[in-house]
């Protein structure tokens, strides 16, 4: 399967040996100017990467987190099985705290902790390390597969000259390649239907302006930027005939948590009657979550707001509210777009449904049974 | 009565003189760090200042405008009154090309423009100068007083604890020194009722952060900065309980254009029922446009969203879309504050009746008949 770019990946230090290795990016906070990789070699780099968003997006930093855990626990001590186990325990809560929203995040390191304990007792440590990362890897593989669906489903959504508007990043950077967001537009494009792509700049880390814009326009796409708050203005003009964003989590309501701007998004949406699709894999669903009440919103530091580049664009002093997501209520929602195809209202019983299925479908049970009640 | 900040005067070059002069603005473009005066001695200058912000707000650039005139004609040949009113009708014409939205930038400039053909032929050009320096002086003195009553009239919503949002900046900095929307904010903080203000930063030039919350700031108010997406946020957790903003152009049914992002803000407040108010001058009704759709929106530079202080943060080539307003329909304006009263709808007629009325208090006639009509 094709992907986009290579977001988050193995690399092994020994050709033709998995381990030992490093997790490597695609160092996000240097587009769009340059095209950097990094190798993450400690967990704490791990950690460091996705806090600070130079690995972003919720499929990513799952993936991203899975080889984190490799990568903190292949230099274990290769006589003690014991400890290795509660050292996993102790790293997956740890690179859990990077970013509290994405449950994608806690999904995969619970999958992983799920996989170790399942094994059978008395393995060597070497081959404990040789399941986990086949784990991981499938965690990958599986989100690849994951978006190319979204994309099939979403795909016959879209109609050749329509104008798609997306906000922040739910693209190939955000995942294994491919994207959840734009998976559709990236198939539609393969089956030659053309569409324009407006793409809110995101503040304000500006992922549509640095990763959005970046993506789809090495991809070919014609591209218009805008402002966060001119979405309302170009639907006003009848510019926008879908709008289409990714989800950091959704409840079992239906309500989505995703990336600040996308309730304006969608109440504007709404009022012009324009579709509203919430493109994500089943593992973004929290059933845990009853409501988008449930869920924890990141609030990220005062700097994002008041400074720019270094220079101070605020007084010293303000106060600043910056919740790094919002919460769009399910009623706004015209339909999700996840690897098992387009769910409309009422959402709650088919999100339930989804759940267990897309875990049953590989023919594995729920990684961790509590996670999913 | 009090300013909060000198904005825009008229700076003469001798003491006790009026003429010659320059018109002397506070360089908003270098706030929040630097505090700098800039004098203009050319209409080129001020017709640069306008263009690129360095005086900014409806208000202030019609006053800026006058000045920018005298500061233009103060050089004419004193032997030739026939050339001054040429060069004169000239001069509107260029200033007034500076930024085609703002309603009160031609206002004042027709108003100026009528003060002097309206005077008895045979005079001196020193005469006609002295007249315009009056006329000039006289426009930013009512605007001081319509911000003192529109202050007075908006404080009347105003109680203690509640949440006030506005977005760009239509402060002391956008006006003669006292504002439009944040006058009842200030006429409030004197009478001892104290809000809580909450700031858009308003992309993608930051007025916001960068005007409304120094200024707010340095006037004791305990201000929260948030992203212009985030609004919706806040106002879903109940933090907000009225937002008033200013506007550029008010159309003859209530429309609003204002600084791009009113209109989702518009939308968000309604669907939260919360109060969204316009406050303005009367001099900002255009009655020459029937509804939003005859106001022309101008789209600023794709630069002010691909590049931030000479950093590039979007792709190359990007096609970018920048109106900088947009319009909010009548119908989701709760009242416009301004300074005869409180309008609430419908607005059609208290719109019409206000244009005569705010003219004849100062026992004038129509500036431009034809602007009105």
């Amino acid at each position: 399967m094709s992907i986009v770019f290579e977001t988050v990946a193995w690399a092994p230090r020994h050709e033709g040996r998995d381990l030992p290795g490093a997790v490597r990016i695609l160092d996000q906070t240097r587009l769009p100017n340059e095209t950097e990789f990094l190798l993450l070699n400690t967990p704490e780099e791990v950690w460091d990467a996705i806090r600070r968003l130079a690995v972003r997006g919720a499929p990513a930093i799952g993936i991203a987190a899975a080889y984190g855990l490799i990568v903190g626990l292949q230099d274990a001590d290769r006589d003690k099985p014991v400890d290795f186990l509660h050292h996993l325990d102790h790293l997956v809560h740890y690179l859990g705290t990077a970013r509290p929203t994405a449950v994608n995040l806690n999904w995969a390191l619970e999958r992983m902790r799920a996989a170790a304990h399942e094994l059978e007792p008395g393995l060597t440590v070497d081959v404990l390390l040789q399941h986990l990362i086949q784990e991981a890897h499938h965690i990958r593989e599986e989100d690849l597969a994951m978006s190319h669906s979204i994309g099939e489903h979403g795909a016959e959504l879209l109609r050749a000259g329509m104008g798609v508007l997306t906000h922040c990043n739910a693209g190939g950077l955000a995942t294994s390649g491919f994207g959840t967001a734009l998976a559709p537009l990236y198939v539609a494009r393969e089956r030659q239907i053309h569409v324009r792509v407006f793409v809110d700049e995101t503040r304000p880390l500006l992922q549509g302006s640095r990763l959005t814009a970046w993506e789809l326009q090495q991809k070919g796409f014609e591209v218009t930027l805008l402002c966060d708050s001119a979405a309302g203005h170009l639907m006003r003009e009848g510019k926008i005939d879908m709008v289409i964003v990714g989800a950091d989590r959704v409840a079992a309501n239906g309500d989505v948590a995703n990336k600040i701007g996308t309730y304006m998004l969608a109440l504007a949406a709404r009022s012009h009657r324009i579709p509203f699709f919430v493109a994500m894999p089943s593992s973004t669903i929290d059933l845990n979550a009853p409501t988008g009440r449930a869920i924890e919103i990141e609030e990220r530091p005062a700097e994002e707001l008041t400074e720019w580049n270094g220079v101070v664009v605020a007084p010293k002093g303000v106060h600043v509210c910056n919740p790094a997501f919002d919460i769009t209520p399910h009623q706004l929602v015209t339909g999700f777009i996840t690897e098992n195809g387009v769910l409309h209202a009422p959402f709650a019983l088919g999100l339930k449904d989804m759940v267990p299925q897309a875990v049953e479908r590989e023919g594995r049970e729920l990684p961790h049974e509590g996670a999913f009640i």
